[in-house]
């Protein structure tokens, strides 16, 4: 029950931000940036779908990692599990984070990461390509080093 | 001179790629690929200038690697310099590419890169973002890992 109702509360946000139309550059900014604000405290109440609500929910989102690349939401979201999920998920923080607007409908955003995991501390940085789909704002694209 | 006469045909082919307006989707990423194209030819016959000469030549432009992120023109350069020069710069090779054109002045390309030294191999992948400038299509910003 709860894990449903923190799932609805995600979508229902991820909704509310995507559906306003007509936005300026620095609106966009400030949407991108709550949504990363949004994904951090997912993560950090275990809310791992939570976390995953502002990717894009298809076959055809790309994550590269090191020397890797993937696809698909449901690849990614088994990634994070397995690399995380038996750690408690740790604590996420973004830091330096920069909005480059590109267009009405597309922006990325680079900026560093650090999870403190139980007995180690992970980090480095990303650069993360936004669209708005016709659900809302989503991270289309991921590479994170 | 010869050099001169390099650097002059990579800015000339730079501006006329940059110059034809109103291109659609497959003309974007046909231009993208031959700017991708240029930049390893450039690098393979030691031509450092002329595989820069797509990258935004700006304070601003950012560039991330492993756990770094760097801004400038020039400091990108300078890295590739210290890094590759001393090795004579091997041999260069970009595979699995995949333009992702998200508007008439902006893209995202996402590939594999290998470089082979003289005494290593080294190689990753990238995220590469291109925005159609005055000066014509740069990329404005590069996450190698």
């Amino acid at each position: 029950m709860r894990t449903v109702l923190r799932r609805s509360m995600a979508l229902g946000v991820a909704f509310l931000i995507g559906a306003s139309a007509g936005l300026s550059g620095a609106d966009v900014k400030a949407d991108i940036l709550k949504i990363l604000d949004l994904q951090k405290a997912a993560w950090n109440r275990q809310d791992i779908e939570g976390f995953m609500a502002f990717y894009w929910r298809s076959e055809r989102l790309t994550y590269q990692s090191g020397a890797d690349r993937m696809r698909g939401w449901g690849s990614l979201l088994e990634r994070y599990k397995k690399s995380y999920a038996a750690a408690n998920w740790g604590t996420l923080a973004f830091t330096d984070l920069e909005v480059n607007v590109l267009s009405a409908d597309s922006a990325y955003v680079i900026g560093r990461w650090a999870l403190d995991l139980k007995d180690k501390a992970k980090g480095g940085v990303f650069t993360i390509i936004f669209r708005r789909l016709p659900e809302g704002w989503r991270i289309v694209h991921d590479h994170s080093s």
